[in-house]
Parts: structure tokens; C-alpha cells; sequence
């Protein structure tokens, strides 16, 4: 089994070395991550200038683009045989509800989806992550289950709480929840005199009810979204129709 | 009414000038768009570093950072009044199948949406774009239509063929279709000597027949797809639950 | 006259805009200035990858790059003909003594020496600088000498005292006092809880005795510094060969 | 001894490491090296943002700045002790004649100079540099004399050409050479059809005779320059009075 490796923290973030090393035991680990920080990203691709691939002494290769440009320049290019399965993450930090539409790191899975391979985002929810190692336990469970029993093209979030192994309760399938509206800007002065803002930290959860991801993980169990990537909405197309005639 | 103005392309682009244009004759317009091509952003936020506003002669305001921070930033502090509408565009390129899912310009209109204002993308579709007095118009058909019979919380996504008005054939309520996978990885060097990689283009039309976008634009039609942002993959949950059980 | 116009605020400064304005009179005027601020970009140059022009609808060119960038790909390109003159500024701030080390504004004429064009920096010495006017009359005072007499291949250093024309007392030719060394650095923390560090002001002025560009600016003169850019200590040579004897 | 290390190539490139793996012999060695490549940074700092510092697996700190970012960081706030000396480097590539200008190398050395630290940057002359080893052998012998034998406050730039150690004849003591005229833009095409333009090579040896680095390294001779920073053109001066009288 062929696995990707990617991540939004940068190829030198503890998260991606953990998940590497527990997944080498299940196949062959090809770790492309962004050079840099690049939380947020969302499914950012860098149009505008040419991308350039370098080898870390660990044998990890980083790239001075997004996590949408890592996966996209590994899979349609830089490796000779498309991966079996896209991995990314382990993310310091939750990817619950609205988060998924800003996260680099389930863009990078979504862009192994998008061009056709099965993919799976995993992420630690907690400010200051520790159970980098239960994390990737977990996600060496999930890909020795599709190694055994493919799953087809799937697009997998998973959200693992910030726990050691033997306090996580199991595993639920889960809905995205919804946050709040984000909290209000944050107005500042820089050295120079100048007026300046910082993005506010993200809502807290608003739809947080059973059945989604945000319950799964506050009681203690690992929470899996399947997600899709059509946004259309379905049940507003009459309204519309009816509001243009 | 008060609209709220954005793109990915800079607030340099002639695509938002014909729109700020269009759209002052239904309500007080603010345009706050990124101060360089942001193209290809999607919904990514800036939290590293802060943001600054300035002001260009024309009175356009604009930021160092993406068409999200921009709409967040006007909405989450720097408007007095959340505006009653946020319009992105108008693109110069296409917004269509899964563009939506790397367009900045969509991620604007998105921003807004998530912040609880009814919003509106819109894009020419041609890669060397003329109409943007017809693109402007039909941007302001719906912002009157909106003024007069609010349509309650909704995310458009418009796109509209590079024709002159008199030939546009109407407005179609559409779905989004699908591309084809993108294009390979364009290998070249730099001057340097170093292997570079450039991102390829995005692929044709997979899934373009009636009811799509791809469709209604090539008919010469205007598509309008409501769009939401719950990308849970509902009809997988059960198959989900079964794998995993 | 062909006189090239670049600065480091961007290309949408007023600093930029009262230069070209005041020029225009001693021949044909091109603008290449960067497409966003670059104040503090030194004589940095874009290696690892492609820049792009863009026009704004005042004429000037605009270039995803830096100041030195702009000059030299307008000589080196993009201009059929190299210029007679490169002009860089109206910067909003000084840039004495130890400032040219850092300064853009003093970069893009540095880039224009070195391509083999009498260059000129010309910056406004105050925190909130209001009179562009009268340092564009001095900037054209001094092109207009060139014009009648051409003083071969030099490269200078202006800073203007923000007064009105009248007020200021004339021209001193000076040498580059010297700063003390910079403001400690400046910790604080972002919202997400990390500490993070801004660079400390500059220095105040050291070395700002008579017959150096602060003290002429002090007295209300305009200082002009005549620069060259070999950087070689000559008067350590021999000290250095008898350390390493 | 206290030495603090920096570069332009990022933290992760083989010359730094094999220059503080040589070097801590000699003392506490610190690295605060930039999280990417910054070929090309000159003395640019970023003022319009705050950095983060990082710390990789191999103890070596990482910025998300300029190299002078880096050495400032370090000097003016993180560091509780001033360090003895500054060494950058070694860089991929030679930094001589007018390379000095647009060196983030040189720009590292330059800013531990300017914050009152002798400070010394060290290059290998090569396209493809092999004699890392070599090079880091120059560095730390410079720095043993400069233990046993305070040269007090220099800025040494060094360029070593890309040989064995035992194929080295020896350290010369030079002055800048000069370079030719850069070679012209290239003009090509992005992927997205548009024009875009790379900054093309820096010229040839202009002014290389004997005394100069340039000729020094040529003759298989290690170069040692000693730098300044003040730019005045004392020689243009009177010329300059006369001009403008």
C-alpha cells in the first residue's frame, strides 16, 4: 500500500512525524508537506508562481506552497504511481463543523479526494495537543481497516480527542456541527503607530447536539465525518426558481 | 440598503469597478478587496499576522491579506453596520463544478454567508473576459430583485457567459457540475537551474449536462446555484457506520 | 528626458503620485513601483520566481516584487530604451544614516546606479508627512540641474525636512550620519495565544553632528548624500592581514 | 565563546549545519536561521508583521523572516547574553563584488556588525557546492584566531572556493571586485498564458584583477574582505558642491 503523507502545520510539525511513523508499518510512506506554517490555508493553490520540491534529512520532502499544492504536485506529478490513500494531519488543533471550509489540512485530503484517491484528515482537538501517539494509533487502526476492506473513494474528518489511548471511548460516525459567527475582530496599534487588525479566534460550537462531531469528541470518543464536496444546495433549488420567475 | 463589495482579483480589477458601479444605484457601496491577485485563495484566513486597511483615491478600500479576511474584516469590525448584502466579483474567469471549491471569489461571498448576510458571487466566464457591463447588470438585476423580495439567508454562485447583454438568453437555477480531474504538473527550470513545478490547469467538464452550470452557461444562459457549506456527506453515513462496525 | 519612476510604498502612494505629477514637466515619465508596501525591502531581489506588470488606470505599472525588482526589470526589459534618470520616492519617512542600509526607496535608485543610470532617492523626513508638494519641487529642482548638466554616474541620497518650499533654507551636500543601534525588540502575544516578536524601532541619531544628513535636515536643509556601493573597508585591509599573518 | 549562526538558505540547508557542527567546538553555538530559502533578501526586514520562533528536532531555531530578522531577534531580545560573534552561512554560492549588496548571507553578518558584534559570512564559490566540510574548517579556524586574538568590531566577508581543504593554497586578504551588468530579463509565459518575467543572472567578473575576491578565489585562494557600511561617496563630495553651487 502506497500512502501520501501531508499536513498544514509544516513538514516539521510533531503531528506529521507521529503519523508517519505509525504508518510506515502499513505500507509506503511518501511525506510532501508545506515548508511552512500554512494553518488556514484552506484549498488555497498557488497559481501565480512555480513550486520547488526539497528533500529534509528525515527524508521528508517540503514545498513552498499550500497543503492543496503539496498533494496536487504529488499525485499529478512528482510520484511515478497515483497513492493508495491520502493521510493529513496529524493536525495540532480541532477541524469540527464550519472549520472544515478554512483547514489546510482536510483541504490536503480533500485534494487527494478530488483527484481520486481515497483520503482521510485527522486531527488532535486541544490548544496545546499532547496524545500525538494515540492520535496516530488511531489512524493506523483506520488505515489497516481500509488496507483490509477498501472503503471506495471516500473523504474521511476525522476529529480525535486530546486523550490517551486507553480513556477514548471508540469511534462514532458523526455529522459536521455548526460554530457560531467568529468573534469580532481584534483592533491593535504595530510598532510603527499603525492601525492594525488580527481574524478573531473562531465561534464556539452552536450546533453541538448528539450526532455530531462536536458531542462525539466532548464525550470522549473519536469523531469520523464522511464528507462530499458538492455544495450545491439541493433543497434551495425551487425556492430560487420560484423567487427568479 | 447597504452592500458590501469584494473579489479575489485586487481592487484594482475592472471586474469590481463595473461592479461598484452597477451596484451604487441600488444602495450605499463599500468595496474592501485584497490590495493583489488573490486568485486561487479559497476560503483561507490570515492568523499569523495582522491586517491593515487603506484607502485608494477611488475610495475602494483595501487589505494585505485574502478576499475572506477582507469580507471578515468589514463585517466582524470595521463596518459600523453589517451591510445588508455582500456581492464578490465580478471574476475574470469561470466559478464553476468544483472551482468553487479554490475560488476566492466564491470564499468571499462565503465569508459573508457564514456571517449571517445574504451573499452573491459572480464570475465571466471566458479566460479573456469583455462584458463586464453585462455581467454588472445582471448583478444588479438581483441585487433590485433582493432589495425588493428578500430571499432570507442565501449564497449565490453566478455565472455568466462573455456575451453581450441582448444575447444573454436568461437565468438559469442550476446545480454545480463536475470537472474532469486537473491537468498534470507542468515540470520546467528556473533561470537558476532548478527544477520547478507549476500547477496545472484545471480540468474540462465531466459532469456537464442540463441542470448544471457548465450547461446553462454553454446554452448562453446566466447560472445562479444556491449554494451551502455542510459538506457531511449525509448518504455515507450509514455505509460509514457499517464499515467501521 | 526618459526618467524612470519607482519607490517602495507602492505604487498607490501619494509620495509616488506628487513625484510623477511634478516630473511629468522635464520629460517622459514611466512609473514601475511594487504592487503593495515594501518598506524595509532593502536591495532584496525575486529569484525564485516570475514577476508580472500590471497597469493601473493612471498609467502606472505595477509589479508583484520588490523596488529593486521594478528597476530592474523595467531597464533590463521591459523599457526599449534605458532611461536618462531614475528617480525613486517620495518615500513617507527619512532614510539617513544607517537607513539606506534598509531602505527600498534608496534600493530602487541603487539598482538604477548599478545598471549604469544616474539615480536619485528622495524621502520625506517626518513620522506623518504632508508636504509631498515641496519635496516634488526639490526632486524636480534637481533633475532639471542634471538636465542642463549632466553629472555623470552618480547615485543620491535626498531627504527633505517636511516644511512648506518657502521654509526650507536650501542644499546642503552631506555625508550619512549614524544611528544608535536599534530599539529592542518588541514581545507580545497573538490571538491564538503565541508569543510573537516585532522588530524594535530604529535608532535614534549617533553620529548627527555638523556635515552629516541629520544635522542638515535638522536645520531645515534639504541634505543630498553622494552614494557609491563598494562596501570595502580599505582602511582595515592592512590591520586584517596582520591578524592573519 | 558565545557565537550565534545564521543564513539566507534556511535552516534546514547542509551548509549551516555542517558550519555549527564545526563551530561548536569553539563554544556555545545558538542557530536562529530563516524557516525558507531567502536567497536574494539582502537587508530587508520585515517591519509590517511580528515573527515567530520555532525549534526543530536538531535543536536549531527557525524564523518565519529575513536573515536580518533572524540576527536582530536574536541580538536585541531573545538571547540573554549578547553573543561574541555572528557567523552566517555557509551559502550556496558565491558572495562577492556587488553580490554583497543583494547577499541575505552578507545581510546576516551585516546586522550583528550594526547591533556592535564582529561578525564574519561565509560562502562556497560554486554552483553546485560540494567542500562543505572544507569551507566549515576555514570558518572555524577564522574563529579560534578571533578567540585567542580579539580582532574587535569587523564585518569579514569570506569566500572559499569549492575544493579539499588540502587543495586550498591559502587566505588572501581582498577588496571587492566588481561584477558586469546583469544579464537581461527572460520573458516567458505562465501556464495561465500570461507574461511573466524572471530576474536574469548577475553578470560576469567585471573588475577582477589581482587584489580583488573574485581573482583571489580564482587562484584557488581563500577570500577575506573586510567590510564597512557607510555607503557616503566621500571622493564625490566636492564635485557634488560644485554642481549644485
Amino acid at each position: 500500500m502506497r500512502i501520501l503523507i501531508s499536513n498544514d502545520d509544516g513538514y516539521f510539525s510533531p503531528g506529521i512525524e507521529a503519523l508517519a511513523q505509525a504508518l510506515r508499518a502499513y505500507g509506503e510512506v511518501t511525506v510532501v508537506a508545506p515548508e511552512r506554517d500554512r494553518s488556514g490555508a484552506s484549498n488555497s493553490l498557488t497559481l501565480d508562481r512555480p513550486l520547488m520540491l526539497r528533500r529534509a534529512p528525515n527524508g521528508f520532502w517540503f514545498v513552498n506552497g499550500t497543503p492543496s499544492d503539496c498533494v496536487h504536485l504529488a499525485v499529478t506529478g512528482m510520484l511515478d504511481v497515483v497513492p493508495d490513500m491520502v493521510v493529513s494531519g496529524i493536525n495540532l488543533g480541532a477541524n469540527m463543523g464550519d472549520d472544515t471550509i478554512y483547514s489546510g489540512t482536510v483541504a490536503a485530503a480533500m485534494e487527494g479526494y478530488l483527484l481520486g484517491v481515497p483520503s482521510l484528515a485527522i486531527s488532535l482537538v486541544s490548544k496545546n495537543p499532547q496524545s500525538f501517539v494515540a492520535a496516530a494509533a488511531i489512524a493506523a487502526q483506520l488505515v489497516a481497516r481500509a488496507q483490509a476492506n477498501p472503503l471506495g473513494r471516500v473523504l474521511l474528518n476525522v476529529n480525535v480527542p486530546d486523550l490517551p489511548l486507553e480513556a477514548i471511548k471508540g469511534i462514532e460516525v458523526t455529522r459536521l456541527g455548526r460554530r457560531h459567527k467568529a468573534e469580532p475582530l481584534i483592533k491593535g496599534t504595530n510598532p510603527r503607530g499603525e492601525t492594525v487588525y488580527w481574524i478573531g479566534p473562531a465561534g464556539g460550537a452552536a450546533d453541538a447536539g448528539p450526532g455530531t462531531d462536536f458531542h462525539a469528541v466532548e464525550q470522549g470518543y473519536v469523531s469520523v465525518t464522511p464528507l462530499q464536496i458538492d455544495l450545491t444546495d439541493y433543497e434551495g433549488i425551487d425556492a430560487l426558481r420560484a423567487w427568479l420567475a
